[in-house]
């Protein structure tokens, strides 16, 4: 029986299959200086986003991605520096399809048995694609010797006179959206491109176009998510980071150390930051099983009660560097210190502004952003839920946020 | 001779123009609950912001908003809160068309003076239309009868066989896609509403067919900006926040007080915000002429030296209070405390973190978002020259993201 859709596809993928990014783009659209590819948000240029989304994926073998000659160096340090291990870089030609071609030859280098049954191409700029669309491309590509991804046209389209009049508009329905990624046996493309003419190489931009007119294969076609769509302006790198951002900031960890204080602050917390869509999970330290958070968590609260010591968040700031999770994208760390005594609250901070901020800069050279928050546990019921409501709200502000300039900062609940 | 394109368009426009908007949509596509028109931005909905694209150009008289039956008390509330002044709420049909139709009866209705001469119908959910695209569509559509927005094709369109196949890709140069806003006469677009068929205003949805169908007129396509793009996913209300904010960020006004160190500080702050892409005024206080920074700025940042009193600050408040600009969107104001003898520094804080709290949380309550930054003036340039460039970044942030969660705190620099 074939497996549902809902399953982890990884073992079903019985054949090579490698893909090809072209990334030669010059990005005039976004109104940037810099190609979008290689624009960056949270510290992180667009195209290594790509490339995660497609190294994650266990049967995948290689990624070759295409860029402009003079950015060789610029994909070769990124790379390097967001320890992609999949990747190999090729020089572009001139227009999409020669360097396209180039991706393709270059994965039908070496010995024949290393070369992929089935290419996926996809554009650098759609970095949301998911393995379970990739997985159906494949196999429909391994049936067919072409696939690709439609989506619904937005708008209608309609065929204009010389003029720039109204000539008459299609019927929506018939129509589709020619999206990526795209999947072709090796054979149906590397003939594709064999055949195919100068003026495609110069003008054509449709892949499945040349499959059809070269090698006589319709490509079998299947309907994407909407998250399939490609960054093309200015406004879509700030969508782009949204998304990755609300993906960022699902879930954070509370560390409570164990103290009865600072377990019925987490809990209170708990209620309120789940109404702002973080759910927390409470746990009195990161020994043991608990020690699985650093490798998958992106934010830690760590609660300190009383005491005006930093060293328990010395110590996780320790233990996230020891496990290298901060490559691809910012770890978030609160320092959330309670005082529970009517003294420290006479005085209004417990700890030196200028410890967390020299720790905070620290830290930031490593990709994790700290920040400290601040309250004082009233005994005043009404006083206390209002407290346990703005620490929420900072909370979820600054996971969501994570804003570099704020780092180091001891706000007040 | 004919107006160019770049002159305010205003007094051009002899004849009276009035908008329908279509808002019935129920948003399913964004993955929201909230119909996508409705969803708020910087504490304001979708809806508001397009209505304000047209209310303030001085040459449309009447905004027709068209909303589902449930829905009207809803839009109602919003034009009272946001006080739009042109609006006039209509119930929508059980389609779009039968939506648009009821809009461009309701400016048909009264005295037949009162009738306008073109009638634009835009998307409730294209918030970014601008009056000199408005002015083209408005003065085509007088002359040919219909004019609409179009965009080229960003992918290739392709007919499908009926079993999911490719049958053949269009040549992408011969299409457009049909986008808003559009303009008619309000003769053709009235006809074409009592010419069409039940089966058009059940399954139709582009007016320009209408208008070629029943009365014949071949609309002029006007190729649109980029801008006009259709808030359709989750991710767009995330694009169009990013576009607000970052037109509200590009300009801050400081006030100095006058004082020769606030005056370095603000001429330091000014060279490093600019690198960060918000450009400073400098001014010594609100007075006289320069009163007309409380109508025109939207981020305000007070510089106090020495001292400890918000005064100036609270101030400030009261005259943005007067003013009322912070109706349409949230005022930052930054209370930059500027600390320069030793004994201060010590201490580490000139001012009860609690006074600027209960100051912020007043000011929040009028949409203005009040947050505090300090620091300390050193002898030692070095110091120095870090300070300002935190403080720039600081600033910067705060600017740019209009953090409600973060409000009253006094900042470290
Ligand atoms: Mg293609
Ligand atoms: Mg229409």
């Amino acid at each position: 029986a074939r497996k549902s859709d809902h399953q982890p596809a990884g073992c079903s993928v019985n054949f090579p299959v490698s893909v090809v990014l072209p990334a030669g783009g010059t990005g005039e659209r976004t109104g940037l200086l810099t190609p979008k590819q290689f624009c960056s948000f949270l510290g992180r240029p667009l195209i290594s986003y790509t490339v995660q989304a497609f190294e994650r994926v266990p049967w995948i073998q290689r990624i070759v991605v295409v860029v402009a000659k003079e950015n060789v160096d610029l994909m070769t340090d990124i790379i390097q520096r967001f320890q992609h291990r999949k990747v190999r870089v090729v020089p572009g030609g001139s227009t999409r399809h020669r360097s396209i071609c180039n991706g393709v030859l270059a994965l039908g280098e070496g010995e024949e048995e290393e070369r992929p049954k089935v290419v996926i191409i996809h554009d650098a700029v759609r970095p949301f694609v998911e393995e379970d669309f990739l997985y159906k491309i494949a196999m429909a590509a391994k049936e067919q010797g072409a696939a690709g991804a439609i989506r619904p046209l937005v708008s209608t389209v309609i065929a204009t006179t010389q003029e720039g009049y109204l000539d008459h508009s299609l019927e929506r329905a018939k129509y589709r959206a020619s999206e990526m990624p795209q999947g072709f046996t090796y054979d149906v493309i590397y003939q594709a491109y064999q055949r195919c003419s100068e003026s495609d190489f110069e003008f054509g931009t449709e892949c499945l176009h040349l499959a059809l007119q070269y090698c006589g294969t319709n490509a079998k076609l299947l309907q994407g998510p909407p998250t399939l769509w490609k960054v093309t302006y200015k406004r879509d790198l700030a969508a782009a980071e949204s998304i990755i951002k609300e993906t960022l900031s699902g879930t954070a960890c509370v560390i409570t150390g164990g103290s009865a204080q600072a377990v019925t602050l987490a809990d209170a917390l708990q209620k309120a930051v789940g109404a702002l869509d973080t759910e927390l999970d409470v746990i009195p330290d990161l020994l043991g099983e608990n020690a699985r958070y650093l490798l998958k968590e992106s934010n830690f609260i760590q609660v300190s009660v009383n005491g005006s010591s930093l060293s328990e968040v010395e110590t996780l700031l320790r233990d996230l560097e020891a496990v290298n999770q901060a490559v691809l994208h910012p770890l978030v760390v609160i320092w959330m210190h309670l005082s529970t005594s009517d003294e420290l609250s006479v005085s209004g901070r417990a700890v030196e502004p200028a410890a967390i901020m020299d720790l905070a800069s620290a830290a930031k050279l490593q990709n994790i952003l700290l920040y400290g928050i601040q309250l004082h546990q009233s005994k005043d019921a009404e006083l206390w839920e209002r407290s346990v409501l703005k620490v929420a709200e900072i909370t979820s502000a600054l996971i969501r946020e994570r804003s570099p300039a704020l780092v180091g900062q001891l706000l007040q609940a």
